[in-house]
């Protein structure tokens, strides 16, 4: 039986097998997500982004433990800063997680880009397919969040979490610069060390001041991941944004956006590719670069402007 | 006078002027940096980096009163997480450092971006070009590192300065995912709190274990920012770097590979500005776009595929 037709039967090692092609940039990944992509749109994407360190892993590992209770299969992908030099996923997430690992209809997985056709953005995308298209009720993306991450859950996710701790000076001021604008939901982890409610009031008066025309104010959650405390809450929360969605026609508006972003990321990765064909063997890249670098009779703006009309005219 | 002319004159407020032009996209700095691209490749670059509340700031103002003792003129960017919704540079790091501002043979700023042309990597290299060719001996350019951080300080300076704290295990984890590979220095911070030894002797033995063919082993050196320990020897690897990449002949390969940097980050935001303009405005995108959302007639790779030739095609 194809991979295709054994991951839409639910086969856990189809998807493993499937997120592994995705990472290593096999060829034939394409026409099989084709094969799923009618199949998807239909599971809830939460994104979970915060610092290192806030208890993201933790925080996941109590939801998926409440959604597995009542019922729900349950997907979680960990997207690793991974090495520009072809590193790797860190084990690190996946070895946190493995207690869970052996749940049913639990699949967890930590991203990396080991050689992914459009960078780890658009390989968690494409993971998030599979998972979505396997029959996963809830999909968990769990992304290190700054204010402008490789990353972005804002575009993969219907819900987004942002997820903070007391004492995190430098989060307050990444949510300024741009996480308070895509959480659909805060959380206060280690809502039990001091300075929780310092944190909490902060991104209360921050939410209410937010110059967004907002219909629905994201509720701010105290957490103790390692207890459990707020989970519940916070489960709650997240499925009553996904009522909200549905109700408001928004549900539908954001699976397309993830699907816009994978083919922006998809487009943008092929440009790139292209390009540093071009600039390792292109003749003519090779002569606007000596003029650059050797010569210096041209600067990096007319360089680009160059090299940019040589990649469009070697295209078309 | 024009306003390249007075910062080739050494004038800060055209500094300070010209990368508020670069961080608005102002349309006129391609061509004020064309006149300044010959000036530049003197200033020692250096890269800080390392996850938020290593100290980077502290040991930077520390950095940049030892080297104004010693009567050199330096320059700081601190780049900043900033809103992909139009945000603008934190404040922090600026008001951090405001004491030193009003030094003479300073230079610092906070860069966000507001509408760079070539977003938040290219409008730092060329705020790194401006003090360079303003006269500064050095840069330092301050980011937030992960394995795969948005502004690559790799690919911008001559040395990179990898910072770290005892107990600071994600840290570790994010060294072995990228930044151990990037790192010229690696500094210990905070060296006084309980398990600085232990990070110590985890960096050396993975530098040891580090596959690649190095000829000069990174150093790690234990620094207390706030009482200035440890910042000398510092400084004095530093110095040594740059001696080091002299003496190789790898100071100005260093320098390539920063215009190099500069001139892809121009070429791939120009070529996303492109895609952006076609999938918000162009005829034959919408129609790709209806057969991926609203018919699901195609799937994302197919619509990628598209989109592509119409890109390519349209810029011939």
């Amino acid at each position: 039986m194809g991979l295709a037709k054994r991951l839409l039967e639910g086969d856990p090692r189809a998807a493993a097998r499937l997120i592994s092609m995705v990472e290593d940039g096999d060829p034939h990944v394409a026409e099989i997500l084709a094969e799923l992509y009618p199949h998807t749109g239909k599971a809830h994407v939460v994104g979970i982004t915060g610092s290192p360190g806030v208890g993201k892993s933790t925080l996941i590992q109590a939801l998926v433990r409440s959604l597995i209770k009542s019922g729900k299969r349950v997907g979680v992908i960990a997207v690793d800063p991974s090495s520009p030099f072809g590193g790797g996923a860190l084990l690190g997430d996946r070895l946190r997680m493995q207690d869970l690992t052996t749940e049913e209809g639990v699949f967890i997985r930590s991203m990396g880009t080991r050689g992914a056709a459009g960078g780890l953005s658009a390989a968690t995308g494409e993971a998030v397919d599979i998972l979505d298209a396997m029959g996963m009720d809830v999909v968990m993306v769990e992304t290190v969040g700054s204010g402008q991450a490789e990353v972005s859950v804002a575009g993969i996710a219907h819900t987004c979490v942002v997820v903070t701790m007391p004492g995190s000076g430098d989060d307050i001021q990444a949510m300024k610069a741009g996480l308070m604008e895509i959480g659909d939901i805060f959380v206060v982890n280690k809502a039990d060390l001091p300075g929780a409610e310092e944190i909490l009031r902060t991104l209360q008066n921050a939410l209410h001041l937010d110059p967004r025309d907002r219909d629905r104010l994201p509720p701010v959650i105290r957490t103790i991941s390692t207890t459990g405390e707020g989970v519940d809450r916070l489960l709650d929360e997240i499925t009553r944004h996904r009522s909200y969605l549905m109700e408001r026609g928004l549900w539908e508006e954001r699976f397309r956006r993830r699907v816009l972003q994978e083919v922006m990321d998809l487009v943008m990765a092929e440009l790139k590719n292209r390009l540093m064909r071009s600039l390792a063997g292109g003749e003519r890249c090779a002569a606007i670069l000596r003029r650059l670098l050797e010569t210096r009779e041209i600067d990096p703006f007319t360089a680009a402007r160059e090299i940019l009309s040589d990649l469009m005219g070697t295209g078309a």
